[in-house]
């Protein structure tokens, strides 16, 4: 697909799935390409249609960007809960596991997610896969001593990279922890693998999101189509 | 156990496990008052008996004193792997599980740790119980959304408190996270306690160190004694 194919699907998608914000909700955006186009969308509604909601942002460059369109944004600690949390994602499987973590927000964007009543993903057609894994998996680590889990997951076999910035420099994460990419090709087995990164000293979270998502929106030449979570609806 | 003579049983364990540091190694220093008069012993030898080893230490306090003391100290990320790393605990029990944290670096302390051939913890006799769980568990929270793990840790009655400095603000550690302090009383199930709390987003670590420790080097009034782990020796 070429890009400017794909960032038509994503807008079409974005403008979608703005429609999910009602007046007085509290929302959760996410961060990326395409909740950019979402938070456009959104900001466009509160100045023109008068839409009315608070925001909890999970990245610092959302935040920026949601207030700068005149959207209410506050911090995640002082709600009790989030109504709904529309994010983008890498790869999404027809389990509704995910992995999220490209634009390495991963651990803000998990925190918002587990306290959010429903989750809805956005996402053009090119990310809907059969496995996931062929995307590499963003993996949030604490930066003191951050070569051995790097060797950790060489032995492994993970095939890992540290993150750098477009200027060379090793990439910092909003929480200032750096992040390991993992070139895993296909992940067969998710619930296994998320339990064995949890676990492993000096890994803050990791990019898998296994089931948490209740709708995907998804952007294709047809138009935007639901997928909807038998599991969560 | 009045202060004075914890001191002193402190002190004459520290100097007792000073004497397993040998030249060439690589050792791992850990953090707390107990590890402080070690560091002071260590200090001393490298002085008068031109003991020569390399430290890596597990807080930015330790490493800057032992510096001062003329201790060469390198980047946990500058070497391969450590020879032996000495620490404090706030409580063991007879299966060699810990209590860590009381002194906020339970992160770094683990991660030197797991990248140790050896751990031996140095504690005055009072750390000694037949069930760990009196001393508060100290858990290493991301700042962002802590409130949300908060209120879980209260739900499942884990009786947290937000630790403070001194000064009444909120404490931060050398990773700029903050500590929640559990008030469980008596921790009975340790492996599954770990895991449920190392699987709460947010958690970046927390204080059990089960079954990591081949030695404790107890001060007691009839003089240092040392308990080998069977399992690890």
């Amino acid at each position: 697909m070429n890009e400017e194919l794909q960032n038509k699907l994503k807008k079409a998608a974005a403008v979608r799935v703005a429609d999910y914000v009602k007046d007085g909700m509290i929302v959760g955006l996410g961060s990326g390409s395409t909740v950019r186009m979402l938070v456009d969308e959104l900001g466009r509604r509160v100045q023109e249609e008068g839409l009315q909601f608070t925001a909890v942002a999970t990245s610092i460059l959302t935040a920026t960007q949601a207030k700068k369109l005149g959207i209410k944004v506050v911090d995640l600690d002082s709600v009790d809960s989030i109504d709904l949390t529309i994010d983008g994602a890498d790869q999404v499987d027809s389990n509704f596991n995910g992995i999220k973590g490209g634009g390495g927000n991963l651990l803000w964007e998990k925190i918002v997610a587990i306290n959010s009543k429903k989750i809805v993903w956005v996402v053009d057609e090119s990310k809907i896969v059969d496995t996931i894994g062929a995307f590499p998996l963003a993996v949030d680590v604490i930066p003191f001593g951050s070569q051995h889990v790097l060797a950790k997951f060489n032995q492994a076999g993970f095939e890992p990279v540290i993150r750098k910035d477009q200027a060379g420099h090793v990439f910092k994460t909003d929480s200032n922890n750096i992040i390991l990419d993992l070139h895993l090709h296909k992940i067969t087995q998710p619930v296994e693998l998320a339990d064995e990164l949890i676990k492993t000293v000096g890994v803050v979270e990791h990019g898998l999101f296994l089931n948490m998502v209740s709708e995907v929106v998804v952007g294709k030449e047809s138009g935007p189509e639901v997928l909807v979570n038998p599991n969560l609806g």
